[in-house]
């Protein structure tokens, strides 16, 4: 992801940015000489040969073997997974020293300030049809034949395709929304993700530089909730539809053709296939993986990965055939 | 149900109904030339001998003995349930036909566009005290000592009855409230279903001509949401109350005197009696059937009817008592 | 608690009191001649010698051991719990008389009417950074830096602290706000709790005289509701953390430096300590008591008190290790 929205204050020389976390006690210290520009932090999989990345859990040690990062925040227990001309950086605490330089990086980025100039959107789309009330950052862009309801927000970073419908009481920042998609009334769209370093007393926000992709023909259902990605995007397939009161988290990614009911809720950086069918008040666990053609019954709790064309039920999950029977 | 607030575009012939879905290839090619005007689509039980009908699964049997639907789209192997005087025409897709065929009666149906011809609620009804920034549509009716928050929004085709206290936030179309009601900040009411044709590429949105009926004396909760029927109503019954966060499905229809905690969900078209008492964050399937007095305890996951007088717990459900002594 | 909000009509009569609830066919006919002046309604271990409390479960006799009330509304079967100087007054309903006798001590604490004198918050805090359309009530107070969001109405009875941001389309009334508290988009904080007296035909709603505080480095998510609680506070402790969709019932305590997921929900009177995590949509009955330390799984249904330290899982909760077990 080439972050289109947050402001990148870098380059930063690396001896900089290990400097940061004051209580990594283990840093390697010939980095503090260190004069290489850093330009970026990003994910394993897509940091470049001038980025730096994290490794915090051994469930990503196969993005870590073929990293291209210049250097890579981890543990001394995971350097081996890494390539070898990747300078590895030890710390103690590995998501706040990456919380602490994704801040110096993007400042702005961990903590949601409210928008302070909207502009009234008649004056600034004589053609889009809009409601009572209706606010709209300056950078904003909608397409043609797209409807927005009334008391909606738009905030800054947002682009609307054609033939979009929005409803009213709706707010969105941070948002690509492709053709044909409909919003409806009251949900909340790309907002900073639940995520930060538990600290006694302050807690440090960890910051959310993401953003929320809503692919075309889409439709997000009253009250629900979808969080912009920490560090990479969060996806909603083509033509899926989600219902009421859904809430998805951030870096969570989800497929095309897919039919998610009322009050589910998908924890952060979950990926699901295509053509998958969730249950009402179903709950998926982070970092997971859902395959292709899942179809997981209503009230489930998914907590370990789903194969292709499974059919599951239950809490944790099992086989549909066998939560009936059991259930008996 | 006759269709209090959707514009019925027929009457139209029946040939004219059964050439809309394309993909039907076992249609009657009889029923090409028949003439008969069909004046309305209506569930089975509704249906009259003007009206078509649409029977998709076994479970509605004893409904289809006794419609008397002129016509009724549905598969062979359902023809022998059907009276011998109704038409009986079979197609691949029940659901998509009947869903073609109601989008042809009432075009307005399927999306709920935004009400743009909303006025400022205090030039309409001077009587009536309401908030800031409170919009109502133009054949809304309200009575009297009934209060209005603010940034509220009640679209077309809603009356209110009197002595009913409508909260800030709230959004509410295409329902019917008794006196007495009290709805809270931030409830959705009267929106379309959340049902639809899956099609991979741009799924089908089901029409929902229905409307939502909340009897006197009730309380819906902050951030519910209750969705209007597609054929038939959704049904809060008198004095029952809703806590916060709770979904209301399509068609649901929910007795008198219950009481129904935070969060919980019901899916559509399920029914429920007289006193049952719900628990927080339980869910009931669609198209079940919940008896009088049932006591549902929290975090349950209901997926089969439940007999009067029953005390249940658990996903799935089971008696209270087997509940408490299995989970030790 | 001391009453911070509602207006107190007292002191009364004893003998006015006790005669409220006509149903209450075993008054202690003594007490109608009792002119003893009684001041405020009151918790077991809140009450003093010069006010009235309540005891309607054997849940909590230790409180009622302990109370120094002048007097106690409760049943026969429970009269032995309490102190020899209190004088025990044996009703059918000990909700019911509670309901009505603080409704007359408190009578505009059943119902939240919309606040309709609300100031455009521009002409009264001119120093304050604020969005569009935002309302507030005329004994609200804000402090330094902090910062409100567009459409956002601050009823009264509110205390904001300084540097905290208040998104957009956020109710809050009945609630004390420390420094730094963040709330998010949609929020609906210090409504009346969901508790009334179940009575065909028209339930009684009970009185909520209640406030909520939310201590200083909170965050609470979108569309999360917190409910104020009915005779106590119900309280957000220091430095905890609330993401999207989350329900706190009235009279919840929750302690510092937790951590609460996606749309957990926490039914009436729980008590959780410090260090709390709990996994999204895992749901607490009401009444329990949560441990210091404790860990609770996505998805959990917590039916009984969690010792200190526990890391549990499950509906109902066991212990996490062997809820991974058999789930296998």
């Amino acid at each position: 992801m080439n972050n289109p929205f947050f402001n990148n204050c870098g380059p930063f020389k690396i001896s900089t940015l290990v400097s940061l976390d004051i209580n990594s006690s283990s840093l390697v210290s010939d980095l503090k000489k260190n004069e290489f520009l850093i330009h970026d932090i990003k994910n394993l999989n897509e940091a470049t040969s001038r980025d730096i990345s994290f490794f915090h859990t051994v469930k990503y040690k196969d993005l870590a073997k073929k990293t291209n990062a210049y250097a890579c925040i981890t543990q001394k227990k995971l350097f081996h997974f890494l390539p070898e001309k990747c300078i590895k950086i030890s710390v103690d605490n590995v998501l706040l020293s990456t919380a602490l330089i994704t801040s110096k990086f993007y400042p702005d980025s961990t903590i949601d300030n409210n928008n302070y100039e909207l502009l009234d959107i008649n004056k600034k789309f004589k053609d889009v049809i809009t409601g009572f009330n209706t606010l709209i950052g300056s950078n904003v862009s909608i397409g043609e034949n797209s409807k927005i309801g009334h008391n909606t927000i738009i905030e800054n970073n947002v682009k609307i395709g054609k033939n979009c419908l929005i409803g009213s009481n709706v707010i969105i920042k941070n948002t690509f929304i492709e053709d044909n998609v409909h919003i409806l009334d009251g949900a909340v769209i790309g907002k900073k993700g639940f995520g930060f370093i538990p600290i006694n007393s302050k807690n440090y926000r960890y910051p959310h530089v993401g953003y929320v992709h809503i692919k075309k023909n889409c439709e997000i259902g009253c009250g629900s909730t979808i969080d912009r990605g920490s560090l990479s995007v969060t996806v909603i397939g083509e033509n899926t539809y989600l219902d009421n009161q859904v809430h998805i988290a951030h870096n969570v990614k989800i497929g095309n053709n897919c039919i998610i009911a009322g009050q589910v809720g998908i924890a952060g950086s979950s990926i699901l296939g295509n053509n998958v069918i969730i249950g009402g008040q179903a709950g998926i666990s982070g970092h997971l993986k859902i395959g292709n053609n899942v179809k997981i019954g209503g009230g489930s709790g998914v907590i370990k990965d789903i194969p292709d064309n499974s059919k599951v039920m239950g809490y944790p999950t099992k086989d549909f055939r066998r939560f009936i029977r059991e259930g008996k």
